[in-house]
């Protein structure tokens, strides 16, 4: 039987938006899928390509951009006419997993804002931008095998605590955190010795997904020097199901703000992709921040070209991320510690004060961009719970 | 036919060792082998498994401990007798590949050594040890991607490189170094939100591998902070193809140096993971110094203990290492900016004069450790040549 699948035309998740996602249903193995308004289709099902019956997104994103030109012409085609309904679950009935099998995962640290607020915070006496910070995108790497996808639940970590008495103690973190960032998925890898072109970067990444990079503050602060934060982040870092294809993202593409200095020369492309995507921070149901994108000051171009300008190669299905995202305005902050100015300020959440996250809490982001016609393209939400430590 | 092969009983690889790797004979897919002298042993031809006709040593090593002593025990069986002449091949014949699938790559810093060393030259006003260094094994993540298997070319990575004027430039890294290590294989993962006890190493730990993880001090003086060496480190880290099991290790076994202070009930074992293993770093032919493992500051089990301790969970294949090996003696120093003391004390290799490393230069490092017999047990090499920037 053939149906046609009805999705209203102020959904966030039309015919301009699209993104792949792994799913399974009731009783049957993973697959890939596409989300078109509240409805899953099996692309397994429906075209005839043994790489839509995997459990990951990778083989599919491997096959490079013509091929997601391709794939993507057809399920528009498809989701204009009529489909056979075998191949079309309902979203709520279905479960969903980890689209990608992440080989590397990266965190930059592109908000101006964010380094600044957290420059301020934790060197009050220096300047609070580093040296680097205007020269590069200050990225490092995180656990690939502790990114959960939304909806996982997390545990609240245990470790080394930072007191005032300068010797640690040990037990559940007490400033656990969040940060809302974009991903970026890596399609197509690259050789070791090659740096990538920026302006490759829509040819090697697939698309974006949002982020919840959770960070136990008080562990992170004690760690961190000189080699970085370590356990503060490895616990677990949520990630949307849904990957929307930067195809989709055409008509929030933007210049970015100024840089100043002017990057050097591997740093410079001829194409804008800064993205104009304004999300909101979700906190036990009370949305509480709305991070604008389109304040980065580094752009996901430029970090892949960075991340590869020592010749470091890349594999599909590699993450990286952009760091928090927070603009000038106190609401526009994307994590706790800075809309709650380190604990110093509570955030009013549903008549109770809260700094950082309580056990129970449970925290989401959304993000929407502008789409070709008037609906907005949602991005698919990031959501967790904290439990308390073991 | 069958036959027997013949080891000289000074062999560092003889029937007290057995590492396993992974090789091609001519014309023939990748599978996994024991090294016995400077024969391997064909494992899929003599051991009627299936996981052993695989390019990685994962699926095996995902069995557990019991397997790996059962296996252990018959390949001891198959070199006190006879064995199948088709399932041996001469070392100098076979190509060798990385031997585990790595899921993430952790580095260590526990040497206080090199870390004081470090410490002197990169903050000279300052206490050269952090306040957290005794507390905590000081550790972050690095690149899983670019884990190179010994005897591949390492191209000289190009990056931004801090200059007097306080405004970097682009170019190849000037002050490329090498850092000597040893790397620790898990072979069972462990679930999301339950730490490793400290006295669980053996069990979670295949083995040990020598690690060269080359560095570019120039980019990563200038990127490091605060997020931590990032592309200074990740265009590439070389791996020995050979894991040395640590039922091979049991007569290396000590205590570790004195800990002070005490470390946290979390980092207290009731088992001795000190290793007394000798390490030779060999510069274009020249022996340049013996860094003793011995003198290690942080344990193997420490480091897993630590690394899983706000619940992170392992997968079979992550590899942690432990970050540069340098003991108090100045020929001691396993890294070239602490045996040139930063570049101000060139060292003489075969007539020249070297700092860091020169187009062309050559690094292998080799180890060994005591045996249950005479003989001592030598660790596969890391070597690698570095190549002119592209």
């Amino acid at each position: 039987m053939r149906t046609r699948i009805e999705v209203p035309a102020e959904s966030r998740f039309g015919p301009d938006n699209l993104p792949y996602g792994v799913f399974a249903p009731a009783g049957k193995d993973f697959r890939v899928g596409v989300r078109y308004g509240d409805q899953v289709i099996d692309l397994a099902a429906t075209l005839d390509a043994p790489v839509f019956a995997a459990p990951e997104l990778n083989a599919f994103l491997a096959k490079g951009p013509d091929r997601w030109r391709e794939v993507r012409e057809r399920v528009r085609e498809l989701v204009d006419g009529e489909i056979d309904a075998d191949a079309v679950y309902p979203l709520a009935d279905v479960a969903l997993r980890l689209p990608v099998r992440i080989g590397d995962y990266v965190d930059f640290y592109a908000s101006i804002e964010h380094a600044t607020n957290l420059g301020r915070m934790f060197r009050p006496d220096g300047d609070p931008l580093l040296p680097n910070w205007r020269y590069l995108p200050v990225g490092y790497h995180g656990r690939a095998g502790t990114v959960v996808v939304s909806g996982t639940d997390v545990v609240r970590p245990r470790g080394q605590r930072r007191t005032d008495s300068g010797t640690p103690d040990f037990g559940p973190a007490l400033r656990l955190d969040i940060e809302a960032e974009l991903g970026y998925v890596i399609g197509r890898g690259s050789e070791l010795g090659v740096p990538v072109d920026i302006d490759e970067f829509a040819d090697r990444v697939f698309g974006v997904a949002l982020i919840n990079d959770w960070s136990a503050r008080d562990i992170q602060a004690w760690e961190y020097q000189p080699l970085g934060p370590f356990l503060g982040k490895s616990f677990a870092t949520s990630m949307s199901p849904w990957i929307t294809p930067l195809a989709a993202l055409e008509a929030a593409r933007i210049p970015l703000p100024d840089q100043s200095p002017a990057p050097l020369p591997y740093l410079r492309g001829a194409q804008h992709w800064g993205l104009d995507i304004d999300l909101t921070v979700v906190w036990n149901g009370q949305s509480v921040a709305y991070p604008p994108y389109a304040r980065m000051y580094w752009s996901p171009a430029q970090m892949l070209a960075h991340l590869t300008a020592n010749g470091a190669s890349t594999r599909t299905g590699d993450l990286y991320a952009s760091g928090t995202i927070s603009g000038p305005a106190s609401y526009e902050r994307g994590s706790f510690i800075e809309l709650s100015w380190g604990g110093s300020q509570p955030v009013r959440v549903n008549d109770q004060e809260r700094t950082f996250l309580e056990d129970g809490d449970e925290v989401t982001i959304t993000a929407t961009a502008p789409g070709p016609r008037s609906a907005r393209i949602g991005l698919g939400e990031v959501t967790g719970r904290i439990r308390p430590a073991r």
